[in-house]
């Protein structure tokens, strides 16, 4: 049953956590630090090639993280400095769509970001045994 | 058995995480969240102690994030400040010891930062269905 | 004569600045640090506080900055909030009065950032040498 | 005469600083910008030079800044990866050489930031009236 299994994993003695469960945790680990490293930064039509570019490559870095894909979403941004007196902005959610692919102990686990309310919700898209 | 149960539910048609696994991409999303935002902040054995307090209030912010604890490893700062011209440096992990607890759908997940062959090893310690 | 001797430093041969001119570029590098830094940090009415207190002591560690203050717009905040789905946002300019002191060979510059046509504006507000 | 009207300027009752003083604050923002918006950026050889690119774009977008340059000191990120238990480390000044250019009002004022003593030293390089 799948409650018992998982609560055996991950609630014996040595409370360890499933590979699934680490591999989740380890995709987590990716989009926070995507985010929260690249937040703030001045960004402009122009500049958001290199921007997307430089924040794929940066994460992918990142133990287990096999793929990062960035867009920026240029129709938010134009709408942004459309009403605005400078022609860049800061770099926030609303313009980003993001991808991440990790891998850990032959799960694989992909995720995104998307607005929701406002906000920039990150969830899982997949976790899936290969 | 658990493989099978775990498999179920990670591989079927819609893909969907269980409730475990999303409380473990929760607490990924804290670490990364707040080791790349704070980063690079300048960091004295003065500042440390409000630093550390505003690392904690601002990711307890953060959806499911129940209690951050921060403790800044003074020891080591000192150390990095005794063979320093200045009397400050930046904040990196080796400064830094962190807990983290997420609640998610009945499920708490406990995760810890230490340091582990030089890098800032963040780690689930717990996941535990309440 | 000092003010000569200021005058012609900033245009000589060997274009060096003179001590007022370095002074404000220190004054600027401690505005775009604590702008950048903290830029995007998830901020609520009650983690407000702590974070602020945070940015003045991590700034006043960086050379020649003799005060930080740092003042939350809460009502800014309030209103930001009262329209979203959630209880944090990100910090960003709007949420922000700041005032800088820099000290420098004898120069004092005082420094401001406040809103100006939906930007964060530094300004310089005072740069005398006592 | 300027050169008097610029000394009156800064120490005048308003306290209004000249424009080479003006200059000089503004570039002083972009490095305190630049710095502390990208340290910490996981970063390796191969993502060296995407990072470096998004840096100078990025902080171009400012007001009056009209050229950023970014050099990876790859020698010295080499060196610390060659001693280290993973293929990447987080960006930090050791790594880097930057030059940024400010224009304002007629002034130009060149900025570099190169190591000294262990710390990321940022300094007036020429400050000019063209």
């Amino acid at each position: 049953m799948a409650d018992d299994s998982e609560s055996n994993a991950s609630t014996a003695v040595d409370s360890a956590a499933t590979d699934a469960e680490a591999a989740c945790f380890e995709a987590g680990i990716k989009f926070g630090s995507l985010y929260h490293q690249f937040a703030g930064t001045p960004i402009s039509p122009d500049s958001a090639p290199s921007l997307a570019r430089a924040m794929e490559e940066a994460i992918e870095n990142q133990p287990h993280c096999t793929d990062v894909t960035v867009d920026v979403r240029t129709d938010e941004l134009a709408d942004a400095l459309a009403n605005a007196s400078a022609e860049y902005t800061e770099l926030t959610g609303r313009f980003l769509e993001v991808e991440i692919v990790v891998e850990y102990e032959g799960w694989t686990v992909v995720t995104k970001m998307a607005m929701e309310d406002g906000y920039p919700l990150m969830r899982l898209e997949e976790v899936r045994n290969e």
